[in-house]
């Protein structure tokens, strides 16, 4: 039997193909504009499927935020490879093997210690890793201020010690705060001269520095320049979400990403539907609670994906949600939404909220529904 | 090789064997002192290997949120299996088939119109389906009013319709919003005394109601009687967690989940450790955000898991979790914690957290780890 919208069973995470498409368009094209690579970051869907359509869109190797990522998309034929999180010292004999069959794996690093073990054991296996500096342009996280002297610190450790320091790069998760253009595109440029600023640190001090690499999705679509960049990175455009909307980078009507629920039951007094989506589907994240609008665990759709103003997932157990209308209670929600009803929930978190899931179902104009696998975990 | 804390790979998951085996214990010794069957709620572990520990102290049946559950725990030998999530309609044939296989699958309602589903499809197909119905004793979700009409209609509905009308169950959820013991044991006796009542009014009039479900881990634990009751749900009681820490049903001591982290880069300006713990190994849950005391996204321990006081995980990303010491920042963090250093943290909500991994390092006193098994998804 073929999949549709009213057989599968609930929860389900689906993406909707042409929003996904037009999602990948729209990045594509803007950093085409602009003159750089771009490297989706494939953390958001840990699914081939996805990352096929955003290569063949024009992406150029992919980032990964977990060694399984990148065996599991290495497996899978894509080569080129950036793990943008810090390097564990144990985790090197993976990332050798990684490269030992044949990987071009990137791996980073922000701190003297950790380069010393890269260098260290990459001497010890007779292996050259290619290292990123990871450089810190807002203080949200990790990284290296551009002008600190542990800058050219590491980058000594790693070029003496005989390791390809192959160039710098940097994410201003702290756009996910902002939500005017003038404030996005500040911290676009933010992003851009810092990283660029620590690359010509390194060249001028005589060291290699080819990659320069930027991005989060709402600094990616706000750049109006990106002079001295050599490469983009971003995840969560190619589905957006709810959060994205409230920073101002996209519309409800952007969202590719969705869960498929339905009506079990009914609180009519207090103007509740029960359904079964719960935070085990949605996620436990409220990322929209401290933004300009507060979605509660989701806005809520009719099953082709219409937004239903004013209804939202006000509340969430593990396997139950409570939808309800915002502000004023709907003394019809059991009549407008009986047992059995099948609705769409807008997440405010995509990553988070696909992890949920062991496969998405990607839906086409024609209704037609295809599974797509994802993996999950270490 | 065997696994130590000191080899695995990190974010995992640990078990910490001896506390959840005196967790198991106290809960069932309860138990059979207020003289009720327990049927642990398995949706918190969603692990064989912890329900079989929960059955071998005296565990009587077992509670699940999702048919997948029970296809899972049926095949691992479970045959007395209470779904206490609202029955959909379009869930039946899938429990038709689990009944059909030898399972003693039993199935919820609160209201007309899905009760009249379930008689509908179980005479088309020849099946009495066991049905409790769902009582609401605190108001925070699902069930019926134990005063209300519908819940004589709806099981006459069920028992005129020639279902097996097993009785009532309810879950007094909105106790994990409480704090003390004085409203612990208040609403442990508001659950008993509405569920009880509901099952007098249905025995009144001449309707069968032999089971009498209520729990939540807090009235579980909390509950000084139990007087008309016939059995008791709970399920986090198994780990623990720092919401139930703060509801006050465990102390840090007793919380049997861990997740345990490396630490992989400094911000020794700010007191940062940044471990590789995110929100993707913790979860999104902030349920000790409006508790008496945040422990932001988990509180810091050694690796032997004593507790390290002040040091909690302050934020998190999908892959990177800040740690920092509470109030003021912790000047030596980065001699402190140097990269490598291995901590466990203890997470907010053990049911959430749990969920995002594949499977369960347990850990015995002698600190050999036992790899156990959970699925994910629906």
């Amino acid at each position: 039997m073929t999949d549709t919208l009213q057989t599968l069973d609930t929860p389900a995470a689906l993406i909707e193909r042409t929003r996904m498409q037009r999602n990948i368009e729209r990045m594509q094209q803007r950093m085409n504009t602009l003159g750089v690579r771009f490297r989706p970051h494939v953390k958001t869907t840990k699914c081939i499927d996805v990352a096929k359509a955003q290569r063949d869109a024009g992406a150029r190797g992919i980032t990964v935020s977990t060694l399984k990522e990148a065996e599991q998309f290495f497996a899978a034929g894509f080569t080129d490879i950036l793990y943008a999180v810090g390097m564990a010292p144990h985790r090197l004999a993976q990332a050798l093997a990684l490269r030992r069959r044949g990987c071009a794996l990137s791996i980073i690093t922000d701190g003297v210690e950790s380069a010393r073990a890269i260098a260290a054991f990459g001497r010890e296996n007779g292996e050259a890793f290619d290292v990123l500096i990871e450089v810190d342009t807002d203080g949200h996280r990790s990284g290296i201020r551009p002008e600190e002297d542990a800058l050219l610190a590491v980058a000594r450790v790693l070029h003496e010690g005989g390791m390809r320091l192959a160039g710098v790069l940097t994410h201003a998760g702290s756009s996910y705060e902002l939500d005017t253009p003038e404030a996005l595109r500040a911290m676009a440029e933010q992003e851009r001269a810092g990283c660029v600023h620590a690359a010509q640190r390194l060249r001028e001090a005589g060291l290699p520095c080819a990659v320069v690499s930027v991005g989060s999705t709402p600094t990616a679509l706000m750049a109006q320049a990106l002079d001295g960049v050599t490469e983009v990175r971003a995840g969560v455009y190619v589905f957006f979400d709810l959060v994205m909307r409230n920073v101002g980078v996209c519309t409800e009507q952007d969202v590719a990403l969705s869960v498929l629920t339905t009506v079990i039951g009914h609180q009519a007094e207090k103007g509740w539907a029960i359904v079964d989506a719960g935070w085990m589907a949605m996620s436990r994240d409220r990322g929209t609670q401290k933004q300009k609008r507060d979605f509660g665990y989701g806005q809520v759709c009719d099953v082709d994906g219409a937004v239903l103003e004013g209804y939202v997932l006000s509340g969430a157990n593990q396997e139950h949600g409570i939808l309800s209308h915002e502000g004023t209670a709907d003394a019809d929600i059991a009549a407008r939404f009986p047992i059995g009803t099948r609705l769409r929930i807008l997440p405010n978190h995509a990553c988070a909220t696909g992890a949920q899931f062991e496969q998405y179902h990607a839906v086409s104009p024609d209704g037609g529904v295809e599974t797509w696998g994802r993996f999950h975990g270490w």
